[in-house]
């Protein structure tokens, strides 16, 4: 496969996205009207056993992560969502004890989050453990949060602390788990926090807003581009989790692997106003921390204590 | 896998469809409620590599199947289709050649079905090539046609003719798809015709419908099923297309491997008034022929022409 995720998707198929609603596909989701108060927000993600998870991960955290990573989707386009379909492909080797750990995990997410598996379709596969979910959420008519709105002149803010995932993911590689620290970064990795409140909350204050999951210097880059602007990131502002500073400190070397991992599923969005923005964090008690600025020109950057640009191998995650 | 697919979905994911618009998962489309005129069906269907299609069978014909077995299934709703999201997991070795002729096939079904692709996902696999689409589409409001709704008196139709997939796939099977009459089977295996057309023309005239994808058989029984009837067919009813009867035969073994073959996405339906169901047909510009009766009881069958109910022992195909 020579050929990367967007390179493909913008060869191959945005020239298939003939309706505006499809956003191009340069978007987390694409946008249904539905009434003249409501638009209709839809998302799908795979999961596949050995890219996206591994297969001795218990199965009703690998239900629960392809649940949230589709609901995190939504949380950064500002939508509740309403619930979802899934399309399950299963080895034969499964068994039932399996499955009922699968439908428990969905179980437990259902209520976390309110919402009902509403279609789906399961069927055997030769290959790993494939799951496609399609998530539905609502937002008022026109609140949807694109990632085409970020203006020069704004700020640039992340939710949560990030790194925590990429780091636990190394450690569950490095079979060295042990420790409350270790296990908190594994749980960040294994159990992702879509941040549907705080999605909520920023309608109206973000000018664009995506969802962390290739990684924030390549997230950010994504907004970039699709609103033709520079995104520049000051490294010490970057949150990291205590944890995360625990094991691994807190030197420039760290923070350039946090902001290049992915799968922390935080928000990163640009606001004309720090003051909305620290708010919509206050009220879905999310923390908020303000990382950089928008600037003219392209690219996502990121900028040492001294003002100068960090080089950069790779911004981020890619499964190709 | 021991189970299968009903009984898998009754018992580990039917206790999720807490939604009512998810109908039980007993239909081939979920309802969301857009406003006062309108509902919007959405399906979700998966195809593996293998599985539902042949690693040799062209890339831009394995799009189109994709596509349209999604669009037969709210073509049995009554739903005119609106776009579909797509998630494609990728082996590696797949080649740009293979995903430009993938591409070109949707390019095309779009244009055919005015149609857009509004969203998706592209990732690696280390398995085979796996779609799933999750196809969206517009009913007036309290018009879909559910599975749910035949009752004892109603007559039983089916449009177009049954067996030419099955068949087709054993021409394929066997290397024997040579001459006109092989060749008409296998391109109806390989590339089905969605009935929309019929499908919008059964609002209000059908009481239930399904989308022949399992087996004629199969699939009534779903229907008997759900609306806790009995169905009836009579097999020198069940209409065989001239390829078919040249190449098989018109006798009752053709006539029980039609009715008992997946594939067809023909539309198989119940309605009270006779007359309702052929002026729809007309309408579309699909030949509706009816094929049996709804009764008081449990299942689906088919009776021979001495009225003697024929023994089956696989009503129709599972991909478990």
């Amino acid at each position: 496969m020579p050929l990367a995720e967007f390179a493909l998707i913008s060869r191959f198929f945005a020239p298939l996205a003939t309706d505006s609603g499809a956003l191009s596909l340069t978007d987390d989701a694409c946008l249904i009207e539905e009434n003249a108060t409501c638009d209709l927000a839809v998302t799908t993600d795979a999961l596949i056993e050995g890219v996206h998870f591994l297969n001795r991960d218990p199965a009703n955290l690998i239900a629960r992560k392809a649940l949230r990573v589709n609901l995190s989707d939504l949380a950064a386009k500002g939508a509740r969502p309403l619930g979802y379909l899934l399309a399950l492909a299963l080895p034969r080797q499964v068994d039932e004890a399996w499955l009922e750990a699968f439908a428990a995990g969905l179980a437990d997410d259902q209520r976390t989050f309110a919402i009902s598996l509403l279609g789906g379709d399961t069927t055997a596969t030769p290959g790993p453990v494939t799951l496609a979910v399609t998530a539905m959420g609502r937002v008022p008519r026109g609140a949807m949060i694109r990632r085409s709105g970020a203006r020069p002149g704004e700020a640039v803010f992340v939710s949560g602390t990030i790194g925590d995932a990429g780091s636990g993911l190394e450690l569950i590689k490095d079979e060295a788990g042990e420790g409350p620290e270790a296990q908190f970064l594994v749980g960040r990795y294994r159990l992702p926090t879509p941040r549907l409140g705080l999605g909520v909350a920023l309608r109206g204050a973000a000018t664009a807003a995506i969802d962390v999951s290739d990684g924030l210097l390549a997230d950010l880059g994504h907004i970039a581009e699709v609103s033709e602007v520079r995104i520049s990131i000051d490294a010490e502002r970057v949150p990291l989790s205590g944890a995360l500073r625990g094991l691994r400190g807190s030197g420039l070397d760290t923070i350039v692997r946090a902001a290049t991992a992915g799968d922390d599923y935080e928000i990163a969005f640009t606001a004309a106003s720090e003051r909305d923005a620290l708010e919509a964090g206050l009220r879905a008690g999310v923390p908020v921390t303000r990382i950089g600025r928008v600037e003219s020109g392209k690219g996502a950057v990121m900028i040492d204590a001294a003002g100068r640009e960090i080089p950069i191998s790779r911004p981020g995650y890619s499964h190709f």
